[in-house]
């Protein structure tokens, strides 16, 4: 401990397990310890020797952390932490409610400007890297159109959904986006898609017993917002086949943007990831990050940062002339 | 003109002429003249309203210009140009021989440290866009390898190569990528692959008159460096075909990211281009980073920069509040 980047997690779910992972693959980093609301002597993390401190102690830390990476939710533990931990240490969160993010930085901003720290907010992938690709996109190619696709993916979201549907005993359901759909897009056709026909969703149920199928398949394919928009297929299935093939949490998805230079010449820019861990996946691009947070605040920079405000260079622990020879 | 931006295009080949039509798709710049050392009377600008300069009056134009592009060749312009502009303006190169970056960065970066201005070399795909996105798959996933393919695509050295063979009077290469390799690199399988299983080459050839096609056939194939590394396939064609056929100058590639996380977790992270004109896509990327060199010169900045020192935010003409609202 105490050698590199001293990093502490803030919350020890899927995110924070695999910062611990991806710290431990970053010569240039260390964990400094775990915070939790939880009782700590509860948490066991995947290296036994990783300190493990209540979250209400960690004032006691300022000036041995050198980042805290947030890996808590969106809804209810960012919105709190984000500003308040901001008022003591640089922080990197993966803040993913889309529609809110103008009054989550402002929030954060205020409490790091105060501070004098740095705050990357909305790190990971969407938000994050595929933001970054619409930007480049859209400043690369300004006539032309951009297009998300997400999948084939483990959504968290549409599984809590289908779990609170009477006679769900338990599920999981995947977004899949449409080949006709993206081979439509690369071809260069500028379609307007509408949300049928950019993706599918799969369910993966288990049926409490008694329930009957034909009504919870009805409630699930009608549910607004979630389903009823979408082409929707159920599968019933035992609850050992739900452990035993849907306990992986895969994603990724597909950011195009098809645009014209000249005449009328098409250009296609393509970003895609196929992620078989979600959640590793957006613990490496927040300890990456981390990286950057880090490097501003030596600068002496302070104040709120998205992904759009750092340099790629500032993400690798080569130094700028390396990274010139090697990688340009 | 005068409004915006004021870029100066210094070189009127095929990447001034797709800087010209680039700047006419970017509301916030306008094109105040292309330089050139030929004879201005003979220079035709796609709009004839254009003010064609000699390059010899450069230095009058101080002042008046806010970014030169250089739109001229790595192996004999730029690395005189590049240092002889970066001492009176902000400029913005493609600079591309690989192997000499790092005495070019060193050259421009002295020139405009002495003159206060801001020199970015080395923009378009590759080195550009390709480097960035192999910085970051490393940066992100330190533990895995990086792939890049290029094509299919008209390789310009490759033509040239082509030409140079007795008995050919015109001809062109492309480059193809492998459909397996890039599978496999896909599926996680890290591969070793030897240059010859990456990719292929495709000759279309004009034979001189009266001159042995087996004969050309066999000293394309065992070209040095070329194409005796290579699988390549010579097609011979007239010279009407060639014009009717391979006059366009497509391109593109893939830049893939392999890695693991956690226990052997595959995470696959892809960026790839297919470009039906390849200087007038790089053209696109020259004039959306001449944007960020005039925002670090008004902030006071100066030296020599890569993609690599670039904010991706930079880049855009929205202001930083509306890129957190409308694309994260």
């Amino acid at each position: 401990m105490g050698e590199g980047i001293r990093i502490g997690i803030v919350g020890y779910g899927n995110l924070g397990r695999g910062v611990e992972r991806a710290i431990a693959q970053s010569p240039d980093m260390s964990l400094y310890g775990v915070f939790t609301r939880r009782d700590p002597a509860k948490v066991v993390c995947h290296d036994a020797g990783v300190r493990v401190i209540p979250l209400d102690d960690v004032l006691d830390h300022r000036g041995q952390v050198d980042v805290m990476i947030l890996c808590g939710g969106s809804r209810d533990d960012l919105p709190v932490q984000g500003p308040q931990l901001a008022a003591g240490f640089t922080t990197v969160d993966s803040f993913d409610t889309h529609a809110r993010i103008p009054e989550y930085f402002a929030a954060v901003d205020a409490a790091a400007r105060a501070s004098g720290q740095i705050a990357l907010i909305s790190i990971g992938w969407d938000p994050g890297l595929f933001s970054m690709n619409r930007l480049l996109g859209e400043a690369i190619l300004p006539q032309g159109e951009s297009y998300t696709f997400w999948g084939k993916g483990l959504s968290q979201g549409h599984s809590d959904a289908l779990r609170h549907v009477a006679g769900v005993r338990a599920g999981v359901q995947y977004t899949i986006p449409s080949p006709e759909a993206i081979a439509r897009v690369r071809a260069g056709e500028l379609p307007q898609l509408s949300t049928r026909e950019k993706h599918t969703r799969e369910c993966y149920v288990v049926l409490d017993d008694g329930a009957d199928s034909d009504a919870v398949r009805e409630a699930i394919v009608t549910m607004p917002n979630y389903f009823a928009d979408y082409d929707t297929t159920v599968h019933f299935i035992s609850i050992e086949a739900l452990q035993r093939d849907h306990a992986a949490m895969p994603h990724g998805g597909f950011v195009i943007r098809s645009g014209q230079t000249g005449d009328q010449t098409h250009q296609v820019v393509e970003f895609s990831l196929a992620l078989d861990s979600n959640p590793e996946f957006t613990s490496s691009v927040l300890v990456a990050y981390a990286r950057a947070a880090h490097r501003l605040r030596v600068k002496g920079e302070s104040g709120a940062r998205t992904v759009f405000d750092i340099a790629p260079g500032l993400l690798s622990p080569k130094d700028p002339a390396d990274l010139r020879r090697e990688l340009l």
